[in-house]
């Protein structure tokens, strides 16, 4: 089973706001085995709209209308769906009722144009909101379901938990979806890809994906299936294979980020970590730090920005950084070294790079990084040549450094 | 003129991924007077898109597709836009060149599949591609505009603003939009719209939204004229009576961000910056240097999240963290001194408090923070209590610290 959603409303066409409801709505649709095979933003145009409703319906089985609902000229959800549907809208005194008494409670009179509001799709279920004036409403149609729902997340998510869920779950086939995410550092996406492609292309279910960012790749793996079991059993197929050939590149089997990986180890081998930066200026610290309970294992770090303090807190020597430059593997290693000392952690990160857009004087090229690890066993170090703008070097940078301490720990 | 955005890529259809490309692209179609009038997003299904982009373009003039147009099995933007034109894909080999080069520069052999990526739409226009291997591609096709973009942000937006933009303003009719943005610190949204409300619901032209983050507020004043004279007298009659209103609150005319104004005062004040840090785990440091050019002013920054690390390298002395705990005013001026005195900075930003999700045995709840800025002068602190999650109160409390030193080095 199929569904869309279609978010109406000119201002979420503007840069300023994003739909987020339709985040929900997969999570929520997912979970009943009900696949979305595409969203939209439509603004506020009746004509536009119903064109949009009448092409979603005629594709998918499920489609989801949030917002226009409300009591102004630019509220045009509910006459769009009667023109798409070719129903007739009707008139609910019943609505007006439930409504004055709500503007009552409050101690407020409602507005003659709340009334619009008061219009339902000819054999549409309404759908009560318990905390807003726009009821919702359910429409069945030649073994089609369309919902329309308001807008503000606050009364789209309960109304849709708890009036369109258990209607969902009722006319939806008994379907599970289970989905296996690998995440893979170290490793460019096309080099992933042209890895495990020849097993990922024989499955047709699961549906494999390939996504990339900065250093970290993920590969989900999606199975749909009658039971959980037949799922488990088609992620283990296909996953099983792709996971021998990825080794020791997987560092999550289970969507955990990379922070959230070297944090649990930090715990497991009850040790810590401190970390001194310099091209990633602070980031470093904060993706360790925006773990919850990181303070358990990370004491601190130092953003050593000019020479001075990388002299002065990290100890290295005036004569290195002159020799071989502020970025290079023997500075790196110095630092690492230095902030090991300095806090007495058990493990320390290094990073000193350019981050760009330029690199002063140097003659190294921007996206040119070192990096450091050193425990109590020694310093390991490495180097790269990054591309891309200043906060991807950035994140590229915190990422291979994470992985590099990964790799420490697991002795790889 | 109207434009349509296709995003492209199944995880975009997932409930953790979301497409934000289009908000740039929006931001800068109507800088170009191009609005935007449907945007939707279709997962990796070759038909499906197809037919997308057939309807899109038989409504709107401009339609624009960012992703997949990886290497992959699953990129499908090149077939679906060639089956939507019904035009060939052609085989170029000095894209393959083009690629092959990218990689020996970088050290790396080209895969072989990376050469799907060599495939262009007859007729198509090449967009060279300096942050990756995917070429994006341009083509006109009865008076309408194709543009196949790369999805990964740092690609999209140089290749739109350097090769887009240029050709959508040679054939956008003369339309202009302006848009004032006031940025405002320390005020809640709905103080700031009760505020200025009774004069922007004056105007239609321009519009004006308020935006709402964590202690940052945005006020955009929208106007769309025939000419650009037109444009900016609208804006100086709605703006300038809502500038007067907000005063020193109001931190930037032109859009940028604090850590951009606060970097500008002191290459202003030919003075440097350090700051220390504990619960914002290094966000601080990392949203001062993010701006291009930081290492101009800005020193250093220490994250002591040990106590260990406050008492070493801060000098907060242990009698004081045991007194006042190390949420405390005492403390964060402590640290401001500290860190000043250490690093020798002109300016010393301190910030201590529970980011949450727990306060481990503390009394005080999750969200105090306690702010110090330290100069020649003397040290000032603030406290304050943030809702919202341990993301929200790092963020806000950064951008108190931020607007801590904007306040001190303007005298306010």
């Amino acid at each position: 089973m199929n569904a869309e959603i279609i978010a109406v409303g000119s201002e979420l066409l503007t840069h300023q706001r994003i739909d987020t409801n339709s985040l929900f709505l997969t999570e929520e649709l997912n979970k009943l085995g009900i696949e979305l095979v595409a969203k939209c933003v439509v603004g506020d145009d009746r004509e536009r709209l119903a064109d949009a409703i009448r092409r979603a319906m005629g594709r998918s089985e499920v489609v989801i209308l949030s917002g226009g609902l409300g009591p102004t000229e630019d509220d045009v959800t509910r006459d769009a769906a009667a023109l798409a549907l070719d129903r007739r809208l009707i008139f609910q005194t019943e609505v007006v009722d439930q409504m004055e008494r709500r503007f009552r409670a409050m101690g407020r009179t409602m507005a003659e144009i709340n009334r619009r509001q008061a219009f339902v799709i000819e054999g549409a279920d309404m759908l009560p909101n318990d905390r807003g004036t726009a009821p919702g409403q359910w429409i069945e149609d030649a073994g089609r379901y369309l919902m329309l729902l308001p807008g503000p997340p606050g009364e789209l998510k309960p109304m849709f938990t708890r009036q369109c869920v258990p209607r969902l779950s009722r006319v939806a086939p008994r379907e599970v979806i289970r989905t296996l995410v690998l995440r893979v550092a170290g490793m460019p996406e096309s080099e992933v890809d042209q890895l495990i492609a020849p097993i990922y292309t024989k499955f047709t279910n699961p549906v494999t994906t390939i996504l990339a960012a900065a250093n970290d790749i993920q590969v989900h793996l999606r199975a749909r299936c009658a039971t959980e079991a037949e799922a488990m059993q088609l992620l283990a197929d296909a996953g099983g294979p792709i996971e021998l050939l990825l080794g020791d590149r997987i560092y999550s089997r289970n969507g955990d980020p990379l922070e959230v990986v070297v944090g649990s180890l930090l715990k497991q081998h009850k040790t810590t970590l401190a970390v001194a930066e310099s091209c990633t200026g602070g980031l470093l610290s904060e993706l360790i730090t925006a773990v919850p309970g990181s303070s358990e294992y990370f004491l601190g770090g130092l953003v050593t920005y000019s020479e001075a303090l990388k002299i002065d807190l990290l100890g290295v020597s005036p004569e290195m950084l002159e020799t071989h430059g502020a970025v290079s593997d023997e500075v790196a290693e110095a630092m690492a070294a230095g902030v090991r000392r300095r806090t007495g952690a058990g493990y320390a990160l290094a990073v000193t790079g350019y981050a760009g857009p330029s690199t002063g004087a140097e003659k190294k090229p921007v996206g040119t990084v070192s990096l450091a690890v050193a425990d109590a066993a020694g310093t390991r170090t490495v180097n790269r040549q990054i591309l891309g703008d200043r906060e991807r070097v950035r994140r590229f940078a915190c990422h291979i450094a994470m992985d590099l301490l990964r790799r420490r720990m697991l002795g790889l």
